[in-house]
């Protein structure tokens, strides 16, 4: 493992999201999008386009929520390398927020995203600017994670009271589930028949049901991460210091099986170490999100703790869609949020709950 | 072919549909269902009971439709393979009407049949009295169809505003689709997603656009079929003389191809003739209904036109689902409403519409 170099920036959160702080947000987001939520290339360009039309958006936190407010939680839906491809249409966010607000019955004041990983950590900001609508400063998942059931009101109960998708074509589907299981099938199956993406919104908070529901500052902290990322000389090591992650290994990819089916990507990718870490190997499994890593048989980090995938040279993340043959790579892992070490946080995305016969032990990241 | 011996009786419109009705109703219904909309059993017994607890129910006709009211198209979804085992809860309709209501923003007056074949032809009625509606003497398809599109409104160019979707779990699911191809393909995969099967309400039609969107008269219809099913010494011919429909064949099921895929049923069946069609071989292609009758090479009568198969002693239709080698069975087909006749209604729901590289020739029908 190596040890970080850099020490961590101050944590501040921030008041409002303008144009110039997209790239950091893009680059921080696709860090904690442990390989999912999305490629956010796109989402950068859409957001930094929003922002310098609109204007920056705010940036609330829990504290700052009124009676008046009504957060609802936006996201992509799918899979990222269909995603990469099917770019959302222009009036798609629109269509959404006007069918959830008819449902919900009172008008919606703040998006927030519903995983701050990959580009549905970034594209709310956008969509937030477009539509005259503040963004609250957290996410549902502090990462990112495939399934609709993997997400922070779940872990606390709160219910969901109905989901709002729409597709590039211009349809909208509202789903009011019995639960999320249900949710997760249902907006699974319109997802493919939508040709595997779609945008949703879904859990309307609010300043009661809001705080210890979702995972906070997370905006912030994405973008204080991509910060100190594109500030470094040494990217690795800063992004490391920055997330208290372990540099699990250092290597070139020398396999990738991947596979797009039922609106998810599936398979995994095998990395053999270089440098230090010669003649070691890891394999990663994944399911859009890393999941599992695997090396000489051993378990070493598994979900809800953070796996992601960085360039060996600039430190920016790669995405599960963008894995290739010979990539020269750093694999980081860090621990998840409290919540998600929780038996329910456990139930719903630790190793079991993607189908690994295998007892949770906690990933302690790296040194500090 | 068989010359009908019977006279048809006076074709009346009935003021309410009563418990006693619904014998006739069923039976009919399945005449009219041409393999599919669901067997009726169930759907007559789940009827019989609503009426016989509610009373009966005011069926309308178009000119009784006032400015208050607003009719809902209603139907069950899927395979009649599954549909046959996975009946509805007694919650679903309720939950669906109370969406319907909400997205409408008005009060729902009155249900019609979306299709009058088969048990999509007999449960409105019984849901209607349970909830306290009317209902309009009319359908959408004049019999049964697999697909959303093959619908009258669509031939006639009356959109679909919304439709809401409900499956035996208590989930709900509302589409605003941009086309009716649309709300088939999403309709279809949440069908497929719930197991099989969904109840839903679909195109909401005022005393403005009912008229010329609907096939009217057709509750009336069946349960004259019916009656006449019922009462007769020689049901088949009967049946036949009712309808001005010819007996294409009787004979006895010698193969019976049907796989359940993407929500519907598809296969054929093969009626070998016996008495005075022994040598002659027919067979007949089915998507949920029965699509085309195929004998020496030849098609004898096609989609629109309808074709039913009917046990060859009681008369009763056969559903595709429980077709059986070794039944006796004559097949029965007539002249579809002029509707289907159009240019729109061919495109729809001519040969080509389920893939078959076949000119549409109206089918004459057998003596009156």
């Amino acid at each position: 493992m190596v040890t970080p170099t850099s020490v961590a920036p101050p944590r501040e959160a921030l008041a409002v999201v303008s144009a110039a702080d997209v790239s950091a947000l893009a680059a921080g987001a696709a860090i904690f999008g442990t390989g999912g939520g999305g490629a956010v290339q796109t989402a950068q360009l859409a957001a930094e386009h929003a922002l310098q039309r609109h204007g920056p958006v705010p940036l609330l936190s829990l504290d700052d929520l009124t009676a008046d407010d009504a957060v609802i939680m936006m996201s992509g839906i799918g899979a990222p390398t269909v995603g990469i491809e099917m770019l959302s249409s222009a009036t798609q966010v629109e269509a959404i927020m006007r069918e959830a607000e008819v449902v919900a019955g009172r008008p919606i004041t703040a998006l927030m995203p519903a995983e701050i990983g990959g580009s549905n950590g970034v594209s709310p900001i956008g969509w937030a600017a477009r539509l005259g609508l503040k963004v609250l400063d957290a996410d549902g998942m502090g990462r990112a994670f495939p399934e609709a059931t993997m997400i922070a009101p779940n872990v606390v109960g709160v219910p969901c009271d109905f989901s709002v998708m729409g597709d590039v074509i211009g349809n909208v589907v509202v789903l009011r589930t019995v639960d999320l299981r249900w949710l997760e099938r249902h907006a699974r199956a319109i997802t493919v028949s939508s040709g595997g993406v779609c945008l949703g919104a879904h859990y309307l908070l609010t300043a009661e049901t809001a705080p210890g529901a979702v995972i906070a500052g997370t905006v912030s902290r994405a973008v204080a991460v991509g910060r100190a990322l594109l500030a470094a000389t040494e990217p690795v090591a800063a992004v490391a210091a920055e997330l208290a992650a372990a540099v699990l290994l250092t290597g070139k990819v020398v396999d990738v099986a991947r596979r797009t089916e039922g609106g998810f990507v599936r398979g995994s990718v095998t990395i053999a170490g270089t440098g230090a870490d010669r003649g070691r190997l890891q394999r990663i499994e994944l399911q859009n999100e890393n999941l599992v890593v695997l090396e000489d048989g051993e378990v070493l980090v598994s979900v809800p703790d953070l796996v992601t995938i960085v360039d060996a040279e600039t430190g920016h993340a790669i995405s599960t869609e963008l894995l290739a043959f010979g990539q020269r790579v750093a694999v980081l892992a860090w621990a998840c949020d409290p919540l998600w070490r929780t038996p329910r946080g456990l139930e719903l995305a630790g190793p079991r709950a993607f189908g690994y016969d295998l007892p949770y032990v906690p990933f302690e990241g790296g040194p500090r």
